[in-house]
């Protein structure tokens, strides 16, 4: 993977002014746009065919293709994310796209009715991953591993209805880090909060928070407020759709579907609306009725730690502690935390940006012990960047800037302006490639000159090598800058060191 | 993605040095080794806790997790595939996992029952993908494009029996470039000739040969010796297995299975023993049966133009014109080829490695028109690298060479001599990571300093800061380097500079 970290602001700035041109004649909303203007150079004369009835091409509900434009901005925040995990120093992981069904049912209960089962063919039941989370618990209990650090990117799949519009896919991709082991309290948990902000910080989306919360304490305001034990995980799920709903429909849904009394409703209804840093910490300590509650002292006194060690590093005001935060995932033990983007004024002009949360994450200490035939227990905790959403912004706001983004890397084409140099041009090229040199020529045997100089502007190529007659004779090749229309001659033999000597310096 | 492509070959070198560190006092046998020895410095004393009954966790049949080490290298040999695609000008595309089942049914005839089938959830009927080109046809076809250079790496679904001891399995990864468009004839083609002598070259994985061939030659061939056209496909299906099977086993299975006369069986035979050069296309076009075969000639033809590109990039020596090659995909109607490594005599001393090919394709002018309505053609040609076969051979070799591998980046690690210096590191290390520089530490309290030194050198870390109470009152932090175990005393305020100074000259 290449070493994008070391100046991680800095360098995704570089990367974007890589990424844009200067918009040309023909503005094309670049990013998303599915059509390949940039390859209709030749037209093609498809040949008349009888029609297919009903045909209707299509790919599965709520996935897409990435198009070349798209693959290129998603590759640039993959790297980005993936520098920050490496610079925490995280291994890669990989594990294969379906998991045995028994491996994950009664893992998510509230959600395992979104898993993609796979058909009985004869021989295991399996089902697609529906997060990277499982997969790599499974992993430490079946390796025995008792600490790992590790980075993990890949796709999941969750049958949701999908919401195309905000980025919401049913086949989508995560970029997960996690830190297994049994460690002094809230030393990788903070680390874990770190990386959210340097990932959110260096990706350049604008201003940014992360809640905090932790299980315990939401389980002990349940306790206290009178929520039966056994509906704390069903309360839990519908307190996760606040990001998405008001207090009023929470409420009811706690109370109409749930089977909630109503006052004890009003009691959480009470602490939710608490946020802010350590001093709300130090209220909660003397609440009368959360203080009675040792699950929910436990996890006061880890937050109360937790922001020390935030303001060490620096943080600590981008951190947010929030009562009304839950997470759904039903594996977290401890803290948890979800990055929200704040919508900032100078923003304004733009498309309200309504994503929900960019990243999350939380402590799940009892996870890989359910994988475990002696219930051995290996603490994790973690976090995922919603990259989705991520590139949906950098999508959004690329396609306002009229910008246009190179799909190639290509830095060298091999024109003539004369018939019969194909073979000429055939071996110049495996020269340049044999070099190390990116080039392009057309797959003509006898191309216009025009032709292959809009070639050279339509796609960003920045040098021409042109042979003709004259330049057989001579022994030269034309070098020619397609930005300045400047060619100047150069001898054969030193044509591969002139060009890498033009592209070092550029 | 990174620029390894300058320079492959030195490189790829550069790259497998950074790689390999030399054997410490205990050799570990490195890549494929699932156990995470550099982890297990610290011990933890799991909990006891009751057994569950008949708990077995494991993986699907035919999968397979990828270690930290196996990553490395995995990650390592797919740079430089892509940068070698990127040389060549391709764009990165990407479609979903599972496609509509109707949109692969057809495409692969005698090996649609290997297609893993989601399970009906009350949806559309859906499958995981089989390969790259088909979806790669229906993305050309479904956005209307007549011409794109693209590549693709990404996971492939069969259901096969998995002999994994060579490297096959049922979820593994392709790595595809496709060139698609009406262009003048065989110079895409002799691109991607090139592009498999270029990768296979740079993995520097021995000596290689690849067999080309043409489906045209085949089916005249077919059609002189008798086959009725009708058997086409099943008798390929059949000559595709050659490199399993004898001739003889081949033979029977056309003859007893297939319905072949003998005498017809016996032909083929005669022809499939012929490979060479230019000089076999010359014999060939004298041949009295196949010089009366339109489309034989026709891939003769082509096969000839092809020679000379070939020759023009410097890798005819490579090519052998061979008439067993058969392919198993139908959707091939043109050139094909299939790359094989020579096992020489200097490799002697290793497993004998029989892997089969290791990247393998060809044209396939009809594929997108089944996808679209009115039947629009758009030729294609390409190729696909068998990455996990190219990874199993690497695997092998570097586990004969007992080297280890290092499975993170990290630069420098804080550490401290003393107690009550977790603030102080927490401090320190949000610095360097601030400043772009990979950085580690314990997640103790009051970790001891040997736990502290032998964490680096078990993973590789080049570089310790040391801050304790005396460094704390002259205002400077002890830059340590691992390997040579001096020490230098440096100014607080001058650390970072000096790190990153270090680590630009090493």
């Amino acid at each position: 993977m290449p070493q994008l970290g070391l100046l991680p602001r800095r360098t995704w700035v570089t990367l974007l002014s890589q990424l844009l041109r200067p918009p040309r004649a023909v503005c094309i909303s670049a990013v998303g746009c599915h059509s390949q203007v940039a390859e209709a150079l030749l037209t093609s004369q498809p040949k008349p065919h009888q029609e297919k009835q009903n045909f209707i091409i299509k790919i599965p509900k709520g996935t897409r293709d990435l198009s070349p434009q798209q693959m290129v901005v998603r590759e640039k925040i993959l790297d980005m994310v993936v520098s920050c995990f490496k610079r925490h120093g995280a291994k890669s992981l990989d594990t294969p796209a379906f998991e045995l069904t028994e491996m994950l049912t009664e893992k998510y209960e509230e959600h395992s009715g979104l898993m993609y089962d796979l058909k009985d063919q004869g021989g295991e039941l399996l089902s697609l991953r529906y997060d990277l989370t499982v997969p790599f618990a499974r992993y430490l209990a079946m390796n025995k591993l008792k600490k790992m650090k590790r980075y993990q990117v890949g796709k999941v799949w969750r049958r949701e209805s999908p919401t195309i519009v905000q980025g919401r896919y049913r086949e989508f991709c995560q970029c997960d880090f996690d830190i297994a082991g049994h460690f002094d309290p809230m030393i990788p948990d903070a680390e874990c909060l770190k990386i959210m902000c340097e990932v959110l910080s260096g990706l350049q989306l604008g201003d940014f928070l992360i809640k905090v919360n932790d299980r315990r304490i939401v389980d002990g305001m349940f306790a206290v407020c009178g929520v039966p034990e056994s509906k704390f995980r069903a309360i839990c799920a519908s307190m996760d759709k606040l990001d998405k709903m008001s207090w009023r429909d929470v409420r009811h849904e706690m109370v109409a579907k749930k089977g909630l009394a109503p006052e004890v409703a009003d009691r959480i209804g009470e602490y939710i609306q608490c946020h802010g840093g350590v001093s709300l910490i130090e209220q909660l300590f003397q609440d009368p009725r959360l203080s009675q509650n040792k699950q929910a002292l436990e996890g006061l006194g880890d937050l109360k730690l937790l922001f020390e060690y935030l303001t060490l590093f620096g943080i600590a005001e981008k951190i947010c502690f929030d009562l009304s935060l839950a997470r759904g995932m039903d594996y977290y033990t401890g803290v948890i935390y979800e990055a929200v983007l704040l919508q900032t004024p100078a923003q304004a002009g733009e498309e309200p940006l309504n994503v929900g949360s960019v990243a999350a994450g939380g402590r799940y200490d009892e996870l890989v012990a359910t994988f475990d035939p002696k219930g051995h227990k290996v603490p994790c905790v973690g976090l995922s960047i919603g990259i989705e959403r991520i590139f949906y912004i950098v999508e959004q706001r690329m396609k306002n800037s009229f910008k246009k983004v190179r799909t190639t890397e290509t830095q060298v084409f091999v024109a003539t302006p004369q018939k019969n140099f194909l073979r000429e041009r055939l071996k110049l090229i495996a020269e340049l490639w044999d070099a190390g040199i990116k080039a392009e020529m057309l797959y003509k045997n006898n191309p216009k000159l025009l032709t292959q100089l809009h070639y050279c502007e339509n796609t960003g190529i920045p040098l021409v090598v042109i042979i003709g007659e004259q330049e057989q004779k001579e022994g030269v090749i034309k070098l020619r800058s397609v930005a300045s229309r400047e060619e100047v001659a150069i001898k054969r033999e030193n044509l591969v060191a002139e060009i890498q000597k033009r592209l070092s310096e550029s």
